[in-house]
Order: C-alpha cells, then structure tokens, then sequence
C-alpha cells in the first residue's frame, strides 16, 4: 500500500529519458512504460468514470479517492509524457481525454468530484487548481502546435486565476481567496505557503514566456518571486517557512514552521528561470541563496538523496527519504531543470556567475 | 467560522457548574444552554437525518461534516450533560436518540457515515471509536441506573474492542487493528499515539470501576498506563510524543515529535485515577513527572492558559491559545478530575505525598 507507484514517478521517468541524454537508458523506459499500463488498467476507481484513485494496493485496488483533481492531473501528465517518449497514440488520447474531463471539472461542473456542498461553506478557490491546469497547458502544448492553440485560452484563464490571489495592494499571495478574488475572512483567507507561490511562479513564467508578455513578466518575479521569497524565508535561520499567515499571527497548522524540500526545489528553479530570462544579477544571487541552504541542509552526504522533513533549525525532523507525500519528483524536476538552464547559461556568451554553484557535482547524481 | 461554539464546551460548561461548587454560577449555565439551543437548532446537517456538522458558521450554517462518529458523541455528551443540570427532559430525549444513532452506525450499519467503501482500503478499527463509545456509557449511565444497564453490554463490547488495539504479545498499543483485531501491514498498522492510549487508559480504569474487575484493572494499568509512558515519553527532552512507530521507525507525520498539551493532561488523569485506585506509589511518581513537565512547559505564567503545541524541545510551537483542535476540554477536565481526585486522597486517612504537586495555586485558576 505505501510502497506503491507513483503517478508523477511515470512522468518523471519518461521527462528524464526525454530530456538527458544521459537517462536514455532502456530500463528507465520499461519502468515508466509498467508504471503507464498499470496506471491505465487500474488507475480510475470506477471506470468508464475518470475519477482516479490517489492510492493503490499494490495488485491495483483503490485504498484511497480525493475529492480533488490532482490525481487526474499527475495521469494526464504521466501518459502525454509517455506518448512523447514512445509515440503510441493511445498514452496521448488518455491524456487529452482526461484533460477534458478536468476543465469541465474546473470550469464547468465540479460535482464528479464528491465534494459536498454545504451552504455554511464558501466557495473558494485554492490556488492549487488553476495553478495545477496552467502546467497541464504547458505540458500538453510543448512543442505540439495544434494543443498548444487549443488551450492556449485555458491557459490565460488559468494565469488570471493565479494572479488573483495577489491580494493586499498587491503586498500578499493567499492560498485561498473568494470565486470572485476577494480575500476570505479568517485564517483560511490568510493562509499562505511561500514555497507554493514560488512554484505557481515559474508557472507563469513559462506562460509569460510563450505569450510573450513582458509586463506580465515583470509583476510575477515581483509578485510571486521576491515577495514569497522576502516574506516567506526565515530570518533567524534560513530556509523557507512551510506555512505563514497574512497578517503576521501563528498559523494554525502545528507544521508551519518546519522546512520542506519541496518549497526549496521550487524556489531554486523559479529564481534560476527568472534569471536565465532576464539576466537580472538579483535573481541570481537568490538562486545561490537558496541552493546552499537547501544543498547544506536537506542533502544526505552519508546516503545520498534529500531528507524531506527539517524544523525551523534546520535540523532533520524525519528520517525518511520516501513517504505519503515525498517520491520521484520534486528533487528530480529541479535538478534536471537546474541543470538544462545552467547548461544554457554557460553556453551563452555572457560573464560567468561570480560564485560556484554549491556542490556541483552532486546535482548529476540523483 | 473558526470562533463557533464548541459542542464539548457546552459539555464543560455544564460538568463544572455541577461538580464543582465554585463553578455553580448563573452565567456558566447560561452560556452552556444558550450553546445548547443552538446545537438543537443548527447541528444537524439534514434533519431529521442525525448527522451533524463539525464547524458551523456562526449564524448555523455547516462548513465542514467529519465522516466519523465523533461530532455526533459530543453532541450526546452536552445534552445528557446539560439535562444532568437543568432537569429538562428535552435534552436528555436527544442525548438518548443520538447515542442510538451512534450504536447503530459503530455495530450495524456504517453506511449513514458517507464513506465510501474501496475494495483495497482494509476493514480497520481505530481505537478512537470504541473508547469514545466507552466515554459515552460512562456519561450516560452515571448515576442512572436504567441507562446504566441499558447500556452495560455496550460497554464490555467497547472495554474488548480497545483491549485487542494491545497487540505484540502485549508489548504495543496499536492505534488502527483490523476488524479481528489482527495487526495491519504498514506504517498505518504499527501507528501509535501514546495520549490516545493513556486517555483509553482511564476510560477503562472506570469502565474496571463499574464492573468490579481487579484482574482487567492491573492488565489496563500495565498495557494502557505504564506501557505508553514508558515508551512514549522522550527521555532527551521529556514530555510525551504524538506519534510512534511500533517498531521505532520514524513516523510519516510531519509532527510526530511535536508535545501536544492533550496527551499530558490525559496522563496526569490517568495515572492519578490509577493511584486514587490502588494506592501504587510508582503510579503517584508518574503522575508528578507528568505534571511537573505539563505545568513548566504548557502552562503561560504571563497570560495565563496553556500553550498547545511545542516543538520537540519544549519550546512554544505555536503561540495560539486555541485553535480548530483545542478549545475548552481537555485543559478544564483534566484540572476539575485532578482536583477532585486530590480532595478524595487528602480526605482519605493515609500518609500525604512525599513531595508537592507542581504550582498547585495554578490549578483552580483555569
């Protein structure tokens, strides 16, 4: 149960075999390609119904169903990823179908999901979902003309969604704000988390990049860079918090203050993409900033891999390498992104950055 | 929404006004029924359907329905609490209904709950559900001697049904079992909360109480009292852990280290009512540890109340009061228990603890 698949395992797999020559190795694919048949004979939990299981037993029975859209949205990603890579149609109507699914979900109907609607509940809008839709838009268009028109207006839908939870005069990002992009009242209205914020950011950036929108631009590396990263990172002892509130009180959840590697992963490839755009040495320096802290802090020396789990010292608060909600994906994502801008930049004929990146040969080795 | 009522503060509210002549003040009655009006009016989701709401809006409009059966236990305690004070037979009518309710979903028919049924989600008990239903024959039958026996078969299916959450040869308190009472496979099954097993602790050591059971009472102070302490409480830094790992593996929850105020002021409880009992010293030792370690690092000297949630080392956590777990219940009960408890032995004609409880000017302050 707990050592099952990992959907974005799958698309992880196949990006990595995709995009570095040297993980085009054929047992990587054999894995993704058992993982996608897997996922496609026992992923939806009551099929023809395209609801999909967040868990599976191991023998492909659902132990666990969200009422959210995320586990279609790791499916989608996982068979457009595995089309690219093997070119069988079938991966790639899986995933243009399912993506239907989840903008008539998000845009239309959300009552497949099961959620209750209870009249005490406001409606909200977590960032999380248009966020999630706006990466789906890049991932299905790349490089793939006739997707990327067809969701090309999704995807502005998606960004404007994102850019409303820019609240306070433009001082804040809140996690949860109104149908109608107003600020919640209470914590739920004032709960953020940095590290989420920097990754909705390199999402806009890549929409920014294909829009070709340098305005645009401009307000997500103030917005959705600087900001979290000014507000979120821990003064006293570095690292970005997990959670903060608004107004500056003690979040709610008993977690706030620890350091997750995920935020860190996140950050280092939003700064690093904000810089590789636009050159701005301010960006840079961040990226520095926050890889040694994260190269320092989360990185095993002894057994490889990244800890997970730190409390607001920085010292490692779960031993695991692996859980519920740590796999394949956040540390590999970033250093293979980390590493093709870094390529890049060093490929140009421009001034090399004045500090080593920290431990360089470390980011080939996971 | 998030400074509603709480239905255990109605609970309270009543239980001190009728036990502690101090309490006995109009406004504590008032304030206890008005609560009491409200949750008949607006607790339930769907009347006549008995499922209720566990956040409401502060006009009655339900925000969030837990797929439990504990909103529903709460809701039985206030009112039988509340007829207990009042004499209004209204409150004891619906005390009765809902703990049927309750009965029904626990042995018969879960389905009323809502919760889906997934073919490789196993069939598993958490101790969380039998103690509770323990908690409520308590509740109910005291001082009533219909419903005493009315529900007295109940209460032994409940004392057997916590009891196999002992497992390992009697080595480990396991919070989920399955439904034979048999070891689950994974971190779900080796999953232990040592506040949770010490707080069924003194539920069975009353449940030992009305039944007359020595040979039960020794097994439960050496299973649900001794055991949990000694492995739950951290002998770096003191104080109880939230989570375990039955085979010392380190736990999936991020706050797993964390010392919650609960699981303290369910220990000093339990180990106090363990000695009230049996008079064991090594009881009263551990009684004073716990209480020495919950009055130095919970308790505010400068605002008064009690934090909830410190870090591993005993530092504040989190600087909140109260918040969407903790409210006003297990601070008041375990003071009004342990201060009752204490009258009885110092009324008692036996020699007097050989050291002073902790601040004891503290305790009727709350």
């Amino acid at each position: 149960m707990s050592d099952g698949l990992r959907v974005w395992q799958v698309w992880m797999y196949c990006h990595l075999y995709r995009r570095l020559e040297r993980f085009r190795r054929p047992e990587l694919l054999d894995a993704a390609r058992a993982g996608g048949e897997f996922l496609l004979h026992s992923a939806r939990v009551a099929p023809p119904a395209k609801k999909c299981a967040f868990v599976l037993t191991r023998d492909g029975r659902p132990v666990k169903v969200q009422r959210t859209i995320f586990s279609e949205c790791f499916y989608t990603m996982a068979m457009n990823e595995l089309w690219r890579v093997t070119g069988e149609a079938r991966y790639q109507s899986e995933a243009v179908e399912m993506m239907d699914q989840i903008i008539h979900w998000v845009r239309e109907d959300p009552s497949g999901l099961g959620r209750p609607q209870l009249p005490g509940a406001p409606a909200t809008e977590s960032m999380a979902v248009p966020m999630m839709l706006l990466n789906l838009v890049d991932q299905l268009g790349e490089e793939d003309e006739e997707l990327a028109v067809k969701y090309a207006e999704l995807g502005d839908w998606c960004a404007q969604r994102v850019l409303q939870h820019v609240q306070r005069d433009g001082q804040a990002v809140l996690e949860h704000v109104s149908e109608d992009g107003e600020e919640l009242s209470g914590c739920l209205g004032r709960h953020q988390n940095p590290g989420h914020a920097l990754e909705a950011g390199w999402f806009l950036l890549r929409h920014t990049h294909r829009r070709g929108d340098p305005a645009l631009r401009a307000h997500v590396i103030d917005k959705f860079l600087l900001l979290p990263f000014r507000s979120g990172w821990d003064p006293e002892h570095g690292g970005l918090f997990y959670f903060q509130d608004a107004d500056g009180l003690c979040p709610t959840q008993l977690e706030w203050a620890m350091k997750l590697w995920w935020p860190h992963s996140e950050a280092m490839i939003a700064f690093l993409m904000g810089y590789s755009d636009g050159g701005d040495p301010a960006l840079l320096h961040v990226f520095y900033q926050v890889a040694e802290y994260t190269f320092r802090q989360f990185r095993d020396p002894e057994y490889g891999e990244w800890f997970g789990y730190l409390n607001r010292e920085g010292k490692v608060a779960l031993t695991i390498k692996g859980g519920p909600f740590k796999g394949c994906f956040h540390v590999p994502r970033c250093l293979a992104m980390c590493e093709e801008m870094l390529s890049a930049l060093l490929s140009r004929p421009a001034p090399a950055p004045a500090r080593p990146i920290p431990d360089p040969a470390r980011r080939g080795a996971e």
